[in-house]
């Protein structure tokens, strides 16, 4: 059977069967069969338990061979880790074809264990079955509802596809719920990122993948996949366990050899992976790439209702390798109208002065400043700072900078500035804009919008190159 | 009069005129009368509007020179710059001492502004009256109700002293409002750094103070001044216009020269300043000086639900100069009897399997390991991830928190990890612990708890050689 079909076994099952379920049920049971049936999962449950009838009211099974169908999925929630091989290998025996080892103790314990993992890894290679973990949460798919996690988690199909080394993001993100389908490799004893990657890289549900890494196992093939995985869709990697420390944190964590951070980082920026430099950072640029357009060069163009905002935002674009944009003569002839005499900067743009000069409401004077940056050809994206005590009037602005986003083909970043509630921030996104936490981290993201489309430029190019060259 | 009374004027009038008060009413009208009497303000107001018998119900006079009293406070915010030289003269000839000037153009607009902005320091040198200003929203008090700005603001009555030149600040910051006072020095022609200063380090309703700098005027006076105050309390500093282009924008915000940024970077460190990076970094210090003891050391204890989580906090250890805590012999054999054979790790100290292993749930196992980790004297700050589904346990454990920080004064920062909802965050704070929006910030922020430490200790050891070198 080829990668991807193997993969859908994880990640589409049409049955599942839970090989030492737990009987206990409520909320802080951690019942994988619970939250197997809670998500609306419409394929058949088999829970397999030899001191149990059933549980909760699902008939169970005394062991995975007397389950009536070969599944297409096992999933190993065990603690005690010396009973998993002989489980493992009564699933090999039904001849299932993909299982999910959640137990700790391997890799990620010690010297026993990383024993015990190859042993599981030996069978599995023996006989064509893969596992996923051992250490792992396992699979979540919201367009299915299938989610093998022991912990609550929600799920919204967005077109994201998470593959982590940590339960930690089968959580929601703060920002955003990014769980359409998650894959925890964990430990990664067999199915690893490459597998993972090449699953979403098929996947239609998925337009983003979020990659969270420990530790890579074999560099070369992953910048191989990477590589032709991110010419298709933006890859976010966050790669923890950077420093020495953490490096022995990871692997006993997840048993993970971290590798020497510049090699890692060289292997990221050739594969053209996007990189964040931390969990919010990586909330940040899912949301950026899932809903804004990729912004196609260096030029921004700063309009903040505080001056004081917009100065950091400068600081942000040196940051992140930005420019401020130089406006075209007719931009500044248009806006100049709008200012008052002594005012001489149009970018950054202080809003404050040019409503009062004009008399308007800060919305309407926003939404007429946009509307003549926005369009500008020396500007390649924006960053927008303004409050929204009035929600009305926010939702006419969030409306007219979709609009905007939509005509143009370029990126709108927008803060809220501190004043904001965050209620507002959410229903203000639900008209398609994006708002994020700090000026700065608005900069930041448009400067990941660029360096992720450089890198598509380039590797046009390189391919065009290759092209002409076997042409001659 | 001296600085600190004069000062006052500022910050404890007991009247305030507002001189070309407007007309308009209403959410959006900006009214500074409207303003003044909406938060509980005491003192007696005077709107002073030559077109107005009345405004918002109170009397209003047509000149200052009509206003029956000689008033602590003057705040003149009229749009048109020309008429301010005037005004200002009006309230000088009336005796007011404390005059903050709203008004835009100035140093912060063109070659002629500046001219103007220098003749009204000429005027108020000559005079002795003090300007705020110009371009600045004036002056919030949350201990008496005051606040000048022509925006909206929450204030509560925190022991937080915000010296800014940009509104923002008075604004509610995310994460905590941190208007408990603030002064909006702004373009900054004549009351400055030095003079909030000194009121703050003064004034007993200020633990911790909030400085936001475009630029100094005179760094030498800056570090005397701030080097005294830091020693009584911290200061925390936001310094933007880092780069080039920031600073030109500075030029265009404030009319402020940032200067070289290794003078300044000098200039703070030399002065105790805890430099923060980022709007958020200033909020998260904020927050951790007012409510955490100070970390008397760099060695940190992590106890973490996610052992993924945990890895990223080491890493964080070591961008922000701390150290992983050995723990001692005695709270390794502690944590031994709740940890899995097959665990080697006590930090950090990964408190799923433990829970799981122990059969208690995750609340208890946390309150446990935490009471073994705290009090170890190789301990002197704790990291906990932990998110709060179940929010009655998360309030036991907060409770359990805050009570082992007053015992053993070592802070613990909190992070609630990607699942928790944020309305769980602010009811756990109610119980006096901090949360912060990610294991790299709650990290960060133990950093800057400790360098502040060290800080004190040096000046410390400094002043009493010095009195040393002065006995002989």
């Amino acid at each position: 059977m080829d990668t991807v079909s193997q993969m859908r076994l994880f990640m589409e099952p049409r049955s599942v069967a839970v090989v030492g379920a737990t009987r206990q049920s409520g909320s802080d049971s951690f019942n994988i069969v619970q939250r197997l049936t809670g998500h609306g999962y419409k394929g058949r449950v088999y829970p397999v338990n030899p001191r149990a009838s059933e549980i909760l009211g699902i008939k169970a099974y005394p062991t995975i061979g007397d389950v009536p169908e070969k599944v297409d999925l096992a999933v190993i929630p065990v603690w005690e880790r010396y009973a998993v091989p002989d489980l493992l290998k009564q699933c090999i025996d039904a001849g299932i074809k993909a299982v999910v080892v959640v137990t700790q103790g391997f890799a990620d314990g010690d010297a026993e264990g990383r024993k015990l993992q190859d042993k599981m890894l030996a069978m599995a290679r023996e006989s064509g079955t893969r596992i996923l973990g051992p250490n792992s949460l396992g699979v979540a798919n919201a367009f299915t509802g299938l989610n093998t996690s022991f912990v609550p988690s929600d799920m919204i199909k967005v077109p994201i596809g998470v593959i982590c080394q940590s339960g930690l993001f089968f959580q929601n993100l703060r920002s955003l719920n990014p769980l359409g389908k998650g894959i925890d490799v964990a430990n990664g004893c067999d199915v690893h990122f490459c597998e993972a990657l090449e699953y979403f890289e098929q996947d239609p549900d998925t337009k983003v993948i979020l990659l969270h890494v420990e530790g890579l196992k074999d560099g070369k093939r992953f910048v191989q996949t990477a590589s032709r995985v991110s010419r298709k869709k933006p890859i976010i990697a966050l790669k923890t366990a950077r420093t020495e420390t953490g490096a022995r944190a990871a692997q006993s964590h997840t048993g993970s050899l971290a590798g020497s951070v510049e090699v890692m980082r060289g292997a990221l920026k050739q594969s053209g992976v996007v990189r964040a430099s931390d969990v919010e950072e990586a909330e940040d640029l899912v949301k950026a790439f899932v809903r804004l357009p990729l912004m196609k060069g260096r030029r921004v163009g700063i309009l903040s209702i505080s001056g004081g905002a917009g100065v950091m935002q400068v600081d942000a674009c040196s940051d992140y390798g930005l420019k401020l944009a130089r406006l075209s003569p007719e931009t500044q002839a248009g806006l100049r109208e709008h200012l008052p005499a002594w005012m001489d900067t149009t970018n950054p743009l202080d809003l404050w002065p040019v409503g009062v000069h004009s008399g308007t409401s800060l919305s309407e004077t926003a939404m007429a400043c946009l509307s003549k940056v926005c369009p500008d050809p020396n500007v390649d994206g924006v960053a927008y700072t303004m409050g929204t005590v009035f929600l009305e009037e926010g939702l006419r602005v969030a409306r007219s900078i979709r609009e905007l986003m939509d005509t143009l083909d370029k990126p709108v970043c927008w803060w809220s500035g501190t004043g904001s509630r965050v209620v507002h921030e959410e229903e203000l996104e639900k008209e398609g804009v994006v708002i994020f936490p700090s000026g700065e981290r608005a900069i930041r993201a448009l400067g990941k919008l660029n360096d992720y489309w450089q890198f598509l430029q380039e590797s046009c190019k390189a391919s065009r190159q290759s092209v002409m060259t076997h042409d001659r």
